[in-house]
Parts: C-alpha cells; sequence; structure tokens
C-alpha cells in the first residue's frame, strides 16, 4: 500500500525529540535551548506547561516543568547528549532524547475482537504509526490471520485462572526479550495483577469502551442503554491496578439516540474505541504523553 | 432585533402536533392515519419508536409504542380532537394535541449565574424558542436587570433553610397561577425536595455541569480537572428526586486539554451547559421528547 | 474475527424494508400502513419527508413524498408486495422492497490508495456493512493482497488513454455479470467518461477528498493548506458527469491548525475520507438514501 | 451577572503577553529567553511555529518565524520593553508587548441582526472577552436597546449609495477618535470598500454565514439547501478587499439533514456564526493571531 507519511529523517541533519520534566523555577527555556545552540541546534517545535499545584491557573512556587523539543542540528548523537545532560543536571530535570521517527518497540496483548488490531496494524503499515510490533500475545487464537496478514508474529495462550500467574510471566519475559517500550492492551479482556500493572507503570496504554468515569466496570454499553445517554465513547488510559482509573491519555465521543440498540451502540463504540487507542499509541509513541501525577501532559 | 424562525402557522389550515404512547402492536399507523384521513389532515411529518424490553433490538411483545405526528388540516380543533380520540380509545393510548408553535408557559429558577438565563431569553426574544415566559423566580436579586431588559417579570426570594418550605410554596403557586407547563432549572442552585421533585414530575428541566454520569454532585469541573479528562461536558435532564439521575434529554462535550485551569474549564463548560439546556427547552416546546421509564425517546 | 452486528433475520418471521417515492397528497400513510395491515404486517420504524418545492418549509403542493418502513410480517414475499403494489399503483408510486440486512452486490473500483478500501473490507467482514463485494477493480495491483486477505476477488488494469475505453466497458461487463447494484469508487483516480457516468447513474458513490463545494478539483489538500483552512473534510457523493457536482450522501470535517503540512493534511483526511464512504455505502446499503433531483433524502 | 474569569492580574507580578515574527534562523528561542532572563521574568507559556515555504513540513531556510510568549516579571514595562528591544534589533524581528488581560479597544459594526452583537455583549460583560467597546456604529437602529442595555454607545446611520463614502468616514473618524485597536462587522451587511479594507487591513474581522471557501457571496444557507449539503458552518477572517477571501480565524460546521428548510438552516447557522466571531474576537484580543501572507497562526 501506498500512504507514506514522513517519519524519520534520514539525511545528515538528525532530528531528535526532547522531553524534560522539573521543579519549575524561572530560566528554564534559557537553560535548555542554550544546550541546543551549542550543540549547534536549532528548535523547529517547542511546547512547554507548568502546572500549578492547585489548579487555578496561578503560577505560584510549586508546580513542576514539562517540556517537548524538536530540535535539528548537524551533531553526532552523543555530542547532542553531552550538551543536554550539563542543562539537566543544572536544572534538576528529568529528560528522554530520541530520533524523530523511531519506531517504538510495542507489544500487543489481544483477545477475540479484531477492530482495535486491525486499525493499529493497518496505520503501522501505512506509515501513520511510527511503532514496531516483534508480538502480539493473544488468549484466544481467533485474530492469528489478521496478524499474519500484517507479518507481525502471533502467539496466543489460553488464559485460565490456574494459568494466569503463567500468562503474566510470558508477557514480562517477552517484554525483556524485545525490549518492548510500550505494551498496547487491545481490547485484552483480562484484568492484569497489580504486580503486573506496577512492573508495566507508565508503559502499558488500555482502552476502556466508555467515556470514562462514565460507565467504570463491565457492559458499559448496556449502563448506557439504560441510562438513556445521548453521547457514547471511549476513553484510553494508561494501566494502573486501580481498575479503569489511571491516567487518561485521549477520549472521543459520538452521538447516539434512543433507537439504537446495546448491539448497535456497541458496533458505534468500536469505532471509537479504535481511533481513540491509537491515536493515544501515536501520542505516546510520539513522546507526546508525560505523566502528572494522576494526569497526562500532553503536548499535541 | 429581527431574527425571525417560522412558528405558528396563522392560515386558516391548522398545523397540529400529536404524541402518541401505547403498548405495541401491529396496526397502530394504520388507525391514526386514518383518523388523520377523516379529520381531512395531511401528514406532514410522523416519526415513531417501539422500545424493545430488553434493549436488544427484537421487536417481540412487550414494547411501547412512541408516535409524533405532525398534522395540517382545514378543521377545528375540536373535530380534530374527535377522531384522534376515538382512534386513541380503540388503542388504549395516551396523547397530546397542540398548535404547531404555540408558546409553552414556562417558569424559570434561576440564581446568580446569568449565562443559561440569558441564552433562553436571547432565543426566547428571536422567536427560536416557543416558550412564554410569565416570570422568572429567582434567590439572588442579580439577574434582575437581564430579565428586566427582555420585558419579563422577575421575583427574587432569599432562600434560607428555614425559607426554604416558603420558597417551594412559592413556586408551586407560580405554576398553578400561571398554568405552567415547564419549569427550567436555569442554574439554580438549590436541591429540590423530594415532594417539589414529585409535584413537578416530567414537567422540570435541570442543567448537570457535567457530562452525566461523568461527575455527579458538586464541584464537576475541579473533578474534570483533578482526573485530567480531555473532554468536558454538560447534560440536561428531566427532575427527579434522585440527585443527578433524572432521564438524560440532551448532552454535548467539547474538548478541553491539561493547559485549562479549573476556572478556564469553568468558562468553557458554561457555554455548553447553555446550549445544552436551550436545546432541551426546545425539544420540549416542539414536544419532541417522551418518556420511557427511565429513558427519553426524543424525535428531532 | 468476532465483531457481530444483527443483520438479516432469518426466522420465519419476516423483515423487510420499503421505499416509496410519490407526488406528495393527502392519505399516503394511510394507504401504504393499509398495505402493511392487509399483509398482517407490523410497522417497527417509519420515516417520511415532504420536499416543499421553494425549500422554504411550505407543505403547498407540488413536493415530493418520500417514505422508507421497515416491516415485519409473517407472510411470503409475493404476498407482501401484491399488496404493496396495490397500494403503490393507487398513489403512483415507485417502490422497492427488500430483505432487511440482504448484502447489497457491490463492486469496488480502487487504485493504489488503500485506506478506504481497507476500511470497506474490515467492516464488511465484520459483520456490520451490509455488502458482498464479488470484484474489486483496480488500475494499479498494489491493492491485491488487501484483498486476497479479505478473501475478495481483485482484477488490475492498466488504464492507459488508449485502453480507458476497454476498461470502463470491463466495468459495464463485472456490472452485469455479476449483477451489481452500487459502485463504490474507494479513491478511483480516473475519472469516469460521461457515458459511464450516465450508465450507473444512482448506483455509484465516490469518495471526494474535501469538503465540496470548498475544494474542487485536484490537490484539495494543498489548496486547503494555502488558504489556511482549521478545518479538513471529506464528501461522499454520487456519480455524475459533472464532475464533483453529484447529489452528497455523507460529510464529515475534522479540525486542524496553522502547523500541519500538506502532507499531514492528507493522512488527517484519509481517516475523514475512509470513514465518510463507508458510512455512505452503508447509508445506501440499508436502503436509506433517496434521491430528489440534486439532493439526497437521507432516511437514518 | 456574577460570571468572572481571570484576566489582568493585577499583583505586583506583571503579566505580559509578547509577540515577535522575524525569518527563521537558529537561536531565536535563546535570545529571547535571554532577553526574559535579563529582565527576572519567568516564561510561562511559550509557542512557536516556522513556516516552511512550500507547506511541506521541511524546516529549510526561508520561511518565517513566529513566537508568542507569557512572560511574568516584576519589573516596571519600560525595563522590559528595553531588554526584549535590544533582542528583537538583534533578530531583525518585529514585536508587541502588552499586559496580559488588557482590553482591546473594538469598534463594532453592526445592521439588523442581532445575534452576534448579543454574543459579543453579553460575553464581554461576563468577562469571558478581553475588549472594551466604545461604540457600536450601525446602518440601522434596531438593535440600540441591546446595546443600550449592556451601557454600550451606539450609533445608527442611514447607508445610501450617496452616503456611504460619508458612513465609511465616519468608521474611519471612530477609529481615529477611540484610538480603535479591532473593528468587528458583526453581520453588517454592507460591502467596505477597497479603500477602507486598506486602511483596516489586519485590523477588522468579519463573519461569513458559511463555511468557507464552500458558499462565497449572497445566500450561501439557499445554496446549501439546494445543494443538499450535510454540514453548515462558518467562518470569520480577516477583511481584505478580495471579499470572502481574507485570511481564515476560525470556522465551525454543525450537522444537517435534508429536512431542514432554508429559514431553519439560517436559524441553525447563526448559532455557529455567533460563536465563531466571538471566539475569533477573543483570539485576536489574547494576542494568538499573527498573519502570515494569506493564512493565519493560531496560537491557542
Amino acid at each position: 500500500m501506498t500512504i507514506q507519511t514522513p517519519t524519520a529523517n534520514d539525511t545528515e541533519q538528525g532530528e531528535w525529540v526532547l522531553t524534560l520534566v522539573c521543579a519549575d523555577r524561572p530560566g528554564i527555556v534559557h537553560t535548555v535551548s542554550g544546550a541546543v545552540v551549542a550543540a549547534s541546534g536549532n528548535i523547529v517545535e517547542l511546547q512547554q506547561f507548568s502546572s500549578a499545584e492547585d489548579g487555578n491557573g496561578g503560577h505560584g512556587g510549586g508546580g513542576r516543568f514539562f517540556m517537548r523539543v524538536h530540535v535539528e542540528a548537524p551533531v553526532a548523537e552523543d555530542v547532542m547528549r553531552e550538551h543536554l545532560d550539563r542543562a539537566a543536571v543544572q536544572l534538576g530535570a528529568d529528560w528522554t532524547l530520541d530520533r524523530v521517527g523511531r519506531p517504538i518497540r510495542t507489544l500487543v496483548l489481544a483477545s477475540k475482537a479484531g477492530h482495535c488490531l486491525n486499525d493499529l496494524l493497518f496505520r503501522q503499515r501505512s506509515g501513520w504509526l511510527p511503532v514496531e510490533i516483534p508480538l502480539v500475545l493473544s488468549n484466544h487464537p481467533d485474530l492469528a490471520p489478521l496478524a499474519e496478514f500484517y507479518g507481525v508474529p502471533f502467539a496466543d495462550h489460553v488464559v485460565l485462572p490456574e494459568t494466569k500467574v503463567e500468562f503474566e510471566q510470558r508477557i514480562l519475559d517477552a517484554v525483556e526479550e524485545h525490549q518492548i517500550e510500550l505494551i498496547v492492551l487491545a481490547r485484552y479482556m483480562q484484568i492484569l495483577s497489580p504486580e503486573l500493572c506496577r512492573a508495566l507503570a507508565g508503559r502499558a496504554i488500555n482502552i476502556h469502551h466508555s467515556f470514562l468515569p462514565g460507565f467504570k466496570g463491565a457492559n458499559p454499553y448496556r449502563q448506557a442503554h439504560g441510562r438513556g445517554v445521548k453521547l457514547i465513547g471511549a476513553t484510553a488510559h494508561f494501566v494502573t491496578s486501580d481498575l479503569d482509573e489511571g491516567p487518561i491519555i485521549e477520549q472521543n465521543v459520538v452521538r447516539v439516540d434512543h433507537s439504537k440498540s446495546v448491539k448497535e451502540l456497541v458496533a458505534i463504540g468500536q469505532d471509537e474505541e479504535s481511533r481513540t487507542l491509537t491515536e493515544a499509541v501515536k501520542l505516546f509513541a510520539e513522546r507526546r504523553v508525560l505523566l502528572d501525577g494522576s494526569r497526562t501532559i500532553i503536548f499535541r
């Protein structure tokens, strides 16, 4: 297929995305941009945000500072890192540096429903989604042909109460073996153990088939039908051990009316689920998602 | 002002809106359309819905049938009513008949925030909202000048714990005195007593400043900020004694991001509140809202 | 894959969808509902519309009447047809009757871009889109593996100026051979000849990668970028010989901003194209699209 | 009324918004943030954009650099200006500095339709829209009471072909007399002369009652009805002598269907017009709109 979007720039002029988080204070932008200048770089895009503690818009002390910078510079990565490291030490900042467009190594957990996996694989193939998927792991074999069509390795493994521990170990093994950076629960219907949630904290994205915090738990479409809501939606969030309460990354809704049966709500909702999950994965893979406690900062 | 939308047709050709609810069975449309033909009428618009009991889309027995018909006929109202009554008796149906565009007599309850009241009054004046408002009743005097500008009577009445019963009686008196058909809580911040809720059942519309059932109770925008949601919204619903749980009439959402403070979320949300409440009032006034237990059937 | 939506009801209780178009006059609903009653049927859903000639909302003479009725009845199709035919003759009406959920025989024309074809095939496979696709015909071989994965026959045929007549004949042959009811141009980049447009009138749907009538012709995303528009969109319309001017079936838009390059607008727009085309095909296949001169009546 | 949103900060800690435009080159952010540091300031928010010449996302030479910075600093304005001026001279940049929340002096031109003026005045009064309106100038007296209610001076002046020059002179006089920074055409139905357009270039915002470039010229709702579009919209743009072709600031659409008459499309569209125009005025007043030739850069 021929859909092409720009990903990694392979000219000599390197392009990097830098993220940086630290305690808020004056001069951060000047310090970081100074490091970029010192590395002969040019800032192509810069986004920042200071989180006030009280959510009231004040810019007093005590907040956190978040930044994402897209830099181009004709230097080697270690030169770039050296300059940035000096700035980060000065600021007491956590930071990451990555090549723009480098595909993020992603493990997908799936079950029987194919809509989310199909959307992820199609967009990955199209070049729109900068991820590579060394493995799809499922508790059912149903989606093997879909993965096969897209040339993605697939393994299934029955999950029974007595094999759940084993399956979760297999997830952890896969994460290590394939140097996984992101775990996507593409309508994976099992609840992960608190231990696994902790092990994957900040790296695992789930899609909840509801507009959270609207309808938590099971059967949200049936709940929505009974309540006669006029909008249904989907929420992509980080996995935490507190079910359906992880930091929200992306949400979408679509208008419905009384004439829709539960089955029709499910079909309509699946569209929102697919596009919401894929969008969240894209945001993560492009290093646009930073964590601020129970909230996310999204630099679009 | 010169905004004009078509309301009542004052030609000799009368235009009516008929609503009808009964147990579902074959032949209802034929029976009702027969009554219209017998009254020399013409069906301009017809909408219907059969609610299956299980929400699964089956059309088995046990459901309720809902219909809204826009009829034009060159006959007197009593002739029209006579024919329809015969059909309704045959079907065991509840029904209403009204002139298209007749303004619904509406009591507005307000407090300090003016955005919802302003929207209602402006659109009523513009001819877009078929209501007449014989009284705005408030627990604060702040909005008196707004009502005065639009030429609408306004009364305020301090509500203290010891005067709440008195105020609620005043509401009931106003409903009777002005033959009120609809009560609108335009950001009226008091909780109505269960007795008043029951007395106004199916006639009182509230605006909740959240996308229900997302954030019930107080301070939904603060809750939304703390949770980092990406969409905020508003819900117009019928008032019931079960707070924020009444049948939903209309909902809207708008996209927000991490950069919005609680105050900004409030300001953004007020727009959604205004347009959602006004839309719900319009739907009710045009007889497009029918109750189906805890859900609404909306014929747009 | 396991996504399931209800399609054809295979119980003995038959479900039909009836469409009917005639000159507007009183009594049409009564006549048609009488035919349904005579066939022991029950009206599950009924939608109608009278088009005034002047678009001003008047219901005077001279308009056209459009109706779509979902009927269930425990009789054979020929009994049903006999009763309806009698009513239609009386009304001078054009009508169609079909089983609810019967897959519409659909020929897809494609080229190199796979996003629309992928969406159609995935949703068809999921049971969400009631079509069957006996052939995908393309002027390039690129999408053959996609069709193959979904088990749909695929043929490609180079289209050069000197072979265009031949290719168009092949389309007509395929229409006849496979008893095609709908032709979908899924980003088929060739302009059809006026003769072919006429031959396929009312049966061929195209997707235009713009919010018509905004940017007609080639390179709409480049035009949109140069003009700095804040929304881009897609339009599904019937094919006519007047390029990009056929009756509109469905439109969607999405918000963009100044930071998007032409390439990014293209990627964003492809999503709108896919979902807009698929939705239009679904509406057509469910017999929800009726033609009213240069406009469409859509019964959702 | 009691709606309150944060506007100017009146503590000793000053808050400024800086905009800066120059030829793109490395080091701009570092230079500007250096000036802020030198003025003991803190960057609260920073947005930037480099426009590539070809719209293809390349970051090569030849583009323009745009920046909006929200700064807080405990210094006098002239100190702030001195530091920034030094940086701007170095960069060859155009720049503006203003207090955050300072109301922009705005002249509103109106005619008979009140929906846009009502929205502007209500939101200005509510504290949501940082403008002050020393005069509403109209070619009809109809909206005088609306202006009076909001305590805004109003003057009307019949505009006939022979008095048009005189009226336009009056606009220019008002601009000078009241030191007007923004002129808003709130459904002012007269076409401005090319001379006036030039005189007000970059300072005058018009609302077009259509989704441009969809339906230019007169009667767009009638055009939209005839064409059967499924979405209608509104476009706020800068006034240029090239009618309806000025740089677009904001656009919105709303879904409609075949059942809407032209009159109903007008009523629905007026909502989009009001909110689109008010949003554009807010963006301008908050210094979020920068011009890039025929496009706008919007920093939200």
